[in-house]
């Protein structure tokens, strides 16, 4: 796997380098740093255009990542030290005129800027490793579908455990449950089991509500395999479906399979976006349809790129994307079906699967 | 609950304006939020200090803020507005000429100061909304209270799964169970159950190896209960402790209490971590303790205060801090003992309990 990191630190330094004039990176992200080490606990990962890469570690990691990151140049800082200064020190020794830092806040950026050459000289950009993490290579590709199918065991317990007399959070048990037996690592994001009203509010949470006969329930869910994530919802109806509930719900599985086959490589995501919009508005739902189409997923739950109206970037092969069009009514109840799917030459592939079933009983 | 909110957004309002000098003050970190609020899916909240208090939401959670967010005045935020100038017109509108921010990436602190009245009206300063979080009020204490109850059964749980054979995220799995059947939302932090040599490592994570007979498994854990969080930490052994593993818990558990003993309100911070670190040194594991002894638990895991030598800060009654000192040998093995604490005029209340049993079977 190490070939693998390297390549995509290699990556980032013909971006960064070649285009736009850096002769240093610097990653504080979290989520960056595992795409281009593969292991967690590290502090910073300074790469520079000529001279070896640094990777810095605070002691309570140090052992961890000196294990894990074999071939990677791990130095140690000691709770006493300025990490910053540390970092701006070899920026330095290495001949860094340059320095660009994937995501800072205020005050670290101008104490960066003070030990190293001024604030001209720092620059945040988080965009360069963006460009890399939106387009998946194998590995992450088969990660995200390990974590996807693990996601849909847990929905299958979801289809189980939604009853009448059960309460959400019950329901949330037996989906983290059954996500564990399958060898997922921590959920992707907060479980949500949001059941009668609260269906209608998009991220409705997970409550001690009692589950009411005739109540919608949408569940989303995502596991995660190896730190890559999965987003997965269906809405489900707690004993027999009413023809209004059938009807928003026709039209949302309707609103999401339009979408579906209106990605791939080189398509417009706004227009993407619209197909889905399109279909709920005719049938007269269009104001309840309160979010954008979806988001990447990837080492984290939401990234780029977002699907929204406004977006005229194009997909491309490699992205992986959520499908997630819904009808909210204040008060009454809602519907979302979502899938992550991964975005081909010539078209997608839902990397979750499952029943479109409305039924949990 | 509502007046407990509107105090602390009037505590807000006593430290930050009288003592400080500005007139504005905008909330943008998610815990922040919600201490201030007591929802979530809000994007800011604008305090005046004069006029009424906004908070901004964008539409995919407008109606759940309108309905849980009853008393505050909820604005919309359209997906196609830009929520800084929005901010910052009514800044201006309200009369604020300073404005300080409690968290801000170097981006949109650029663009929000160009929106209102320059970099020099845009201070980012976070500590006085810690200042208030550190001092747990009555409400926030019930709450805590009730996670840690809640994290005693996911341990309990842990006890019984801990066993060779069994694989660490399969342990993982029957502990957030067991937290989920007694009520929590989601975990407070990704669920450690680190075995064998991985136990050596703090943040050992959960990992699909095998449990072996002999193993030290150090399980870290946490639930949350209506957004406040519990942390808390045993170590087991699968199978027959050996003499040295019965040294190291030992030593741990000594410094563990002797570090519960010294928690008081007044004492200083680098002292109570001093009184652990002794203990463990006496006994000549001085340098495989490479953490600090703890940190300050609330609606975040992780929050001030910080247990660490060169704190020279005091405790104060109503401070939450974890206790939890260890012992980790690289190749062989660790074991920490933590629970979370409650800081009181006379000494400290432990809010997780559970027996320091060294045997998982």
């Amino acid at each position: 796997m190490l070939v693998t990191f390297l390549k995509r630190i290699d990556a980032l330094k013909n971006k960064a380098f070649a285009e736009d004039g850096f002769n240093g990176y610097l990653v504080f992200n979290g989520a960056n740093m595992l795409y281009f080490l593969g292991f967690p606990g590290t502090s910073a990962l300074f790469v520079p255009s000529e001279g070896e890469g640094l990777v810095y570690v605070y002691s309570v990691n140090y052992e961890q990542a000196k294990a894990a990151g074999k071939g990677f140049n791990v130095q140690l800082v000691k709770s006493t030290e300025n990490l910053l200064a540390k970092i701006a020190a070899q920026a330095k020794a290495c001949g860094v005129k340059k320095l660009c830092v994937d995501s800072l806040s205020v005050d670290a950026w101008r104490n960066l800027s003070k030990e190293f050459a001024g604030e001209d000289a720092v620059q945040v950009n988080g965009s360069f490793v963006q460009g890399l993490r939106r387009v998946k290579d194998k590995e992450e590709i088969a990660l995200m579908r390990r974590a996807s199918e693990i996601t849909g065991e847990g929905m299958k317990a979801a289809a189980e455990a939604v009853k009448p007399g059960v309460k959400e959070y019950e329901v949330a048990g037996e989906i983290e449950y059954a996500m564990r037996r399958s060898g997922a690592g921590p959920t992707a994001f907060e479980t949500i089991v949001a059941s009668g009203a609260c269906s209608a509010f998009p991220h409705g949470g997970c409550s001690r509500r009692e589950i009411q006969s005739g109540d919608l329930v949408v569940v989303d869910i995502g596991a995660t395999f190896d730190y890559y994530c999965s987003d997965m919802t269906r809405t489900f109806v707690a004993g027999k479906p009413s023809a209004k509930q059938q009807k928003i719900y026709r039209t949302v599985l309707k609103a999401h399979d339009a979408a579906f086959d209106a990605i791939k490589a080189g398509a417009v995501i706004g227009d993407v976006d619209a197909v889905a919009r399109k279909v709920i508005a005719d049938a007269g739902y269009g104001e309840y349809f309160v979010h954008r189409l979806g988001h990447g997923v990837g080492l984290e739950v939401h990234e780029p790129p977002s699907m929204f109206s406004e977006n005229k970037e194009l997909l491309a092969a490699g992205n992986v994307v959520t499908d997630e069009p819904g009808i909210y009514i204040p008060g009454y109840g809602g519907v979302r079906i979502e899938d992550t799917v991964l975005v081909t030459a010539k078209g997608a592939e839902k990397l979750t699967s499952g029943p479109y079933s409305l039924c949990g009983v």
